[in-house]
């Protein structure tokens, strides 16, 4: 087995767990923040930095990385760890995401679905004008994708085999199988036809995974993905045979967040986590806001990964403890560029224990944004990390200690 | 005395000289390259990195600082020290030479001197089209400059009295004169004239700065700057006048680098320092290049800033030493977005001992340039400022050992 998982501690009170992944390249304490370095670089930040913050495992992206510089040329510089320098845990993705996102499922009839989006007429979401659509097509059939790449237009391919072989040049730890995810208010129909093509694509992948990695002790793990949109039979119905095929954990797909609300989240979760097997890591695609964390790690997903806390940083949004002011009500957030912090000289969170709040003033953050330093996106990414890294430390304790709903009481109030 | 000078060794075949400037931050080992933190920020690199790369003292600029955040706040912060986070020496600028590249002289018939500038006929001078010289207008007149900011567009004003004003509320080790610096090509007339304001400016800046920092032993050194343009009579006679007042030491000031060829460059030093007194720190303003950097050495110079080891880093533009390639012809310097690099598994430099070309490759750094991380402008960052600071270290060491002029031929033959 490429990895192992150990399940050190069961909540009482909820399905939170405490656990530890072994990699090749070293543990991963769960339930665990996965942070996100897209382009083989956390960005603004100094990768030897993340061990100081308390990262352990960090995931790259396979669609951005296939496209610039190729998995060719990191397989020749001997692999992302040694490409990027990160001799930790490396996760994958399997770059279907992205690629539908990009395509939004347009030629599956997506306009049927959402013609408010294809027309333009949401500019809130995201990516969403007419002229944006249709210059970022992605054409969907049942062996895979062709979409074309957003940096020189040239049109490439993904099928669960490309998929396999590109992620295993990039020798990340841990991969993720070649999923469709269908786009936020999908229909039943079209969330149904998604799962079964994800389905199909993920035996594939392991068919394809075994044919590439013989050795699996060296080799990678490969985590088989939910779908299922916001249908209840048909997430239970995906849980039980994604959950059923022999892959080393699992992943939860789909488009939350931004798109719906809260409630479904952890509806979606709990119909999910029922149907998989109870002995293998669980990890939710992409999400990473404080509370979808909380309600997360209550129905028993054990890793996340999301943008949030470092693309958030570079926006001038810092994390604030509940202690000092954070709250659902406010996400936990304070928006560092405002002109009320300008002449503020206290830390930007005086009960956090950052090198950055230790150091210096709200009004030198300020200021750094305002003159657009990149100094600026450097502290304000170094704070995140940590704060967000330390709250997943907190959370483990929690559990262990039977603690874990006094904790969410304490930051969810 | 704010700061004591201490010449240690004097070359035997030129005038180069090692010394120690002894400011109430620490000491700073000359010949000295001080690095520019313009915004109060190094660009792209945390103020603890900079020991670690060798850095001893940094400057900031008076004029982006009075405009953003303000004197006033980096006083309230408890000064530039504290504001940034930088414990060891820092200078300060006058502002003057900012002011006055905006304005770029023009109320004072700088239309005479350069039309083709002030048409907008030369575009390869830097903001010289006939719109950018209308909106970036600075009316001098003898007491001081009037201008527009370049944030707001608020009209602000520097004399000798508010810069020295603003620079001891800033708080930094060593701080210059307010000088007029003429535009390059500026006549004789014109140069003169803008000499004779600089040292009636020195004088005022003197005498403010005595009623400001009446303590001596903990207050500012001041820095008297010499003017003249490119006039042989004029650059004794400033030198002269500038170098006979109480000043702690001396700048040499003038437009050189893009506008003048190299010859200028050393004919004016040696103009300049033979009638400087020896035994005070003499510094070049705004001066880089590697190959100006000997020169102006060998004539007697003390300590340069600039920011080119910083913003060429942010270009992509990677110093590389000559064992590993480089010369005067290539200006020491490798363009790492070249495609040429995209496959290069190589170090930057093989021969250099930095961080960065220990761990990172040629095709990481090209990839980072290329997907635009800010990953890619701090590591740049970190291997152009250990390249100049270790340049100047072994200077240094080949003055105090009679070797300066064997260095000297090893960089520049």
């Amino acid at each position: 087995m490429p990895i192992k998982f150990k399940i050190t501690k069961t909540d009482s009170k909820s399905r939170a767990r405490c656990g530890i992944i072994y990699t090749p390249h070293g543990e991963i304490h769960t339930p665990a923040f996965i942070n996100v370095g897209t382009q083989a670089a956390i960005k603004a930040l100094q990768i030897e930095e993340l061990k100081k913050l308390g990262v352990e495992a960090v995931l790259c992206n396979t669609y951005h990385l296939m496209l610039r510089p190729g998995a060719e040329i990191i397989k020749k510089a001997g692999g992302l760890h040694r490409f990027m320098n990160w001799q930790g845990p490396i996760f994958t993705d399997s770059g279907g995401f992205q690629v539908f996102s990009l395509g939004f499922g347009m030629e599956r009839g997506l306009k049927k679905i959402m013609p408010e989006i294809v027309e333009g007429k949401n500019p809130s979401t995201p990516s969403c004008s007419a002229q944006g659509i249709r210059k970022k097509l992605a054409k969907i059939d049942d062996e895979g994708v062709t979409f074309r790449s957003h940096i020189d237009g040239s049109l490439r391919r993904l099928t669960p085999k490309i998929s396999i072989q590109i992620q295993e040049k990039l020798g990340a730890d841990i991969i993720f199988a070649f999923d469709e995810c269908p786009p936020p208010f999908a229909s039943r129909e079209y969330s149904k036809e998604a799962m079964q093509r994800t389905h199909k694509w993920a035996k594939e992948c392991l068919k394809f995974h075994r044919k590439f990695s013989p050795s699996k002790v060296e080799g990678q793990a490969l985590f088989g993905i939910v779908q299922g949109g916001e249908y209840e039979d048909l997430r239970k119905e995906s849980a039980k045979i994604i959950g059923a095929m022999p892959f080393d954990g699992f992943g939860v797909g789909g488009s939350f967040g931004a798109a719906c609300s809260k409630k479904p989240l952890q509806k979606t979760l709990n119909w999910v986590i029922s149907e998989l097997p109870e002995a293998k890591p669980r990890h939710f695609l992409g999400i990473g806001g404080i509370d979808d964390i909380f309600y997360s790690i209550k129905a028993g997903i054990d890793a996340f990964d999301c943008v949030s806390p470092t693309r958030l940083a570079r926006q001038g949004i810092l994390y604030l403890l509940p202690k000092s002011g954070g709250s659902i009500k406010n996400k936990f957030r304070l928006h560092i560029s405002k002109s009320e912090f300008k002449k503020d000289f206290g830390s930007i969170d005086e009960n956090c224990g950052c090198e950055v709040c230790k150091t210096y003033s709200r009004a030198y953050l300020n200021h750094l944004f305002a003159s657009d330093e990149i100094l600026a996106y450097i502290l304000a990414t170094k704070h995140n990390i940590y704060f967000i890294q330390k709250l997943f430390r907190e959370i483990r304790e929690a559990i262990d200690e039977e603690k874990f709903d006094k904790l969410e009481k304490r930051w969810l109030i």
